[in-house]
């Protein structure tokens, strides 16, 4: 047995409790080493009850680990257990101060322990997200509805766009769009930033609490939300918390007063008098970006003014959540006065973090509830659209990632395959449509919620910001229409299946470029099997019968 | 290579920032089984940079892990990272992504990422937690200096004590005992609650504002604590905060109007009326206490309520910390508030929980700055005392230990051998002082706050409680002085050397019984090796030249 591989912590993702009185257990092995594992478990005050016995069951696996999994139902709310693992000729117990070959004592002091459930800390993403699928609009560029308040210097819809072109779309835009959306058939949308701020992605912020005109203004948000809610759609905006925008008033006082401005200490700056060349002299994002100075959120009055934003944005026109811009350069105990903030004025408003890389230390239920899944997209775009790692590659680098989180973050996860930030999907595809529609099928069975960046279910292509960034193709003779029918065929196969929204998922085949598993809710279950290579293959699967093609695009 | 054993993760306590531009960074393999391993590292927003490598160096090592450390100066608060990782014929990359044969490109998405250093989640314990030594009162038990303020029923000193036994010990007692503590060379004291409260322990509190008349005053206290700070003593008060006592104003006002009290929702009330047998009807410490009825920290005026104490009693007599009952029975969240509040009324005030297993889901750095160190006692109880583990054994568990935790949370753990709560050190070691003394040894040479629970350092015995309570022998005649004077002069070894205080730790040998590390600070070290057995054994140490026998038990 590989002792090293073996381990459980009574903590977050390896121990959380789902409700009251359910305390949900995993433990990892080493891939394909053991037999059969059991957890012994006892109430911790029952000083001299028996242990209760179960088995754990295998729920993921890949070429490094085995992942076991168990929900135990207790009685009270605190749980001393330990493990028995076996092989052939082998077993062994497993402690929180670890192996022993028999069986520890009831006395044993080294039992691991969940203590106690607090309320408090019981994780919930908002119940809607596991029906949901999110679409991503970046306003400038989807559609112009109101030609009246277009920026001056504004260009023909469908011109290639430069760092610092606008073209003059708006929140009536979007809002004529809302038949298109409900086609396609989307139930949440995620705008990158709407208020005002001088430059075409806004991720400088003049002021929070304005809506940029060229884009409309509180009371057409307003419009937008309402609508947006009586079509059954959420609206996400965004929170650019992280630096505000060179003209914010605080920044303009500091210029201005320098060390005498009240806002001084809400910035970092390095050397008086303020300068921006050649490298700002206070502390900007990516270290020189001087149209974005950063905010000391460590600073009590620059929390007070940014929770305010937060909360007066879901009381003022009642959006769903905010999407929180560069979330993982900002202090974990901001985003927890965060949480409290949101939660406090919406109970289920979501919190979605923008956070590149593993984002477990955000998601350990006391800070978001999802984050963009950026994991997801680079392993998709590895597998399907550049094969350059195969199924068993891609198999352990997902279920890596998903036993990195508790399941209910992992439902609650935007997964992604491009964005605003990235190269679209097709074009990592080189324009091979198939490999991006293998992509979708995964997207769109897996666990977490799928999200479409606008324009890549037309078809869209485009390399890095701001190619990624081009107008919304509306005529549809431009449209890949064939494409935007498979979208609409994906969603209507996820709304009405709930074992894709709720299931739990289980990988059943990852070689020969064919990735498979299982996704399983009541009793009832529903098999993906994707191949993604270039050749026919045959497999074998236990336990299913028959001949299936929902897609057309392959066979058993 | 066994790759499932090499695991990083960038937080903590894998990764986590010592100050504003010094990054900790911990890599674990199996134990023995790689050569070398580099990391390599770049600022995040330096796109085209070059990265830096640096060689990590194994610090810790048992039979199942080596853990390779090292720690980067950024120039910038962001970093990029990935480990080359090689052995004889075998090199590999690890990323965050996982393992991959060839070196990561500049542009790959899976690298390491600490993604910016936030001044507001940098963990410090209180500095002065590294020099000192913790001295536990059982304040019934210790000493009594003021006869009148006695419970009526008080039974003469030194009798064997019951669970409800009084014997007139109160703060005065203390404060006669000051010249003794100053002796011996100890400069905190914890002592067990000492507000009013009905029983001689005092953990169901009727009032948290008053100080318990059996035990004097506020004005008592005051004095206690600038006499100790006179004597550069620190105080540590006891919050009971999980559960109040029957008699709290609040549960009382429970049951006399039942639901229509305005503290109905304080506790968590089963079954109207209030009834306590055969079962509470109400929500109690440890299921079944009915003196102690739970407080329900989730509400918001409960939470306000004991934030209140805490900041009531550092400011009003000046105490240097708290020490949390039941502390992993409380939610996360009210310990987040409970530092806030704590470190805003007194900077350096320490916060100490009782956690009797792992505790690292609360030392995480934004909760306590270190806990009673039960799993401290329990292994040196098994290698020491009971000699039912072997050197071995004991050096998995020890170092297993240090590394779920920051360096910084290692220095500020309250290392005891014994307590209120567990049976005397000497009783465990039946009688055999030597046994102890080759624990003490330890404890005062090893990485933490060594803990002395009031009468161990003279001998005193005791089983479980009440017999661990037994009243301090202040009788000459009936103290073992040799012993007395062993913790003495171990405690002047600590405050002499440095190394012991504020140096690295290392195993240098743990077999044979024997268990031998290094503690090295500014190019200094020490050497302590312990020989547990009954045999006398010849070891050779790598470096160590001479003879020594610092403490007169022992050669080398």
């Amino acid at each position: 047995m590989i002792r090293q591989a073996i381990y459980h912590k009574s903590d977050v993702p390896f121990a959380y409790p789902l409700n009251k009185d359910e305390l949900h257990i995993v433990l990892r092995t080493a891939s394909t080493d053991i037999k059969r594992c059991y957890i012994f478990y006892r109430d911790r005050y029952d000083w001299m009850g028996k242990f209760k016995v179960k088995e754990m069951f295998l729920t993921q696996s890949n070429d490094l680990f085995d992942y076991y999994e168990t929900t135990l139902k207790l009685n009270k709310k605190f749980v001393y257990f330990f493990y028995l693992i076996s092989k052939m000729n082998e077993k062994v117990f497993y402690t929180e101060s670890g192996f022993y070959e028999e069986r520890p004592e009831k006395s044993f002091h080294g039992f691991f322990q969940f203590p106690y459930i607090c309320d408090m800390d019981v994780f919930f993403a908002p119940k809607w997200t596991s029906d949901c699928i999110v679409y991503q609009i970046f306003p400038d560029r989807f559609n112009n509805g109101d030609k009246s308040n277009d920026p001056e210097n504004v260009r023909p819809w469908g011109e290639r766009p430069e760092p610092t072109t606008f073209f003059g779309g708006d929140i009536q835009g979007i809002i004529d769009k809302i038949g298109y959306l409900k086609e396609l058939g989307i139930n949440a949308i995620y705008m990158t930033p709407i208020f005002l701020s001088p430059s075409t992605h806004k991720y400088n912020t003049t002021d929070y609490y304005k809506i940029d005109p060229h884009f409309g203004d509180t009371q057409k948000a307003k419009e937008l939300i309402d609508k947006c809610h009586k079509n059954e759609i959420r609206v996400i905006f965004d929170a650019v918390f992280n630096h505000c925008g060179y003209d914010f008033f605080a920044f303009q006082d500091v210029i201005k007063n320098g060390k005498d401005s009240k806002y001084w200490d809400w910035f970092n700056v390095y050397e008086w008098p303020i300068k921006t060349i050649p490298l700002p002299s206070y502390e900007a994002f990516a270290d020189h970006e001087w149209r974005m100075p950063k905010l000391m959120t460590k600073n009590p009055d620059v929390q007070e003014y940014l929770l305010n934003v937060a909360e007066y944005w879901i009381k003022e026109v009642g959006i769903d959540g905010w999407r929180l811009d560069v979330a993982n350069e900002i202090d974990h105990h901001f985003w927890r006065r965060f949480r409290e903030t949101v939660k406090k004025a919406k109970h289920d408003a979501i919190i979605v973090g923008e956070v590149m890389h593993d984002a477990s230390p955000w998601l350990y239920g006391d800070q978001f509830d999802s984050v963009m899944n950026y994991p997801f997209k680079n392993a998709l775009v590895d597998f399907f659209a550049k094969r350059s790692i195969d199924a068993k590659q891609f198999n352990t680098i997902m279920t890596e990632q998903l036993m990195r989180h508790m399941d209910g973050v992992n439902r609650a996860m935007l997964n992604l395959i491009g964005s605003h930030d990235t190269e679209r999907f097709l074009t990592m595809c080189n324009g091979m449509v198939v490999r991006m529609k293998l992509a979708l099928v995964f997207q769109f069975t897996y666990i977490g919620v799928p999200y479409i960046y606008y324009g890549d279910e037309v078809g869209m292509v485009g390399g890095y910001d701001p190619d990624c960034r081009r107008c919304m193709i509306w005529n549809e003779e431009k449209q890949n229409l064939k494409l935007f029918n498979f979208y609409k065929r994906l969603i209507s196969l996820r709304k009405e299946n709930e074992e894709l929204r709720y299931g739990t998922y289980k990988t059943l085949y990852a070689r020969d470029g064919i990735i498979s598993f299982k996704r399983e809710y009541k009793g009832k279950s529903i098999i993906v099997i994707i191949n993604n290579s270039s050749k026919e293959h045959s497999i074998l699967l236990n336990g299913v019968q028959g001949k299936i093609d929902i897609l057309g695009m392959g066979k058993i």
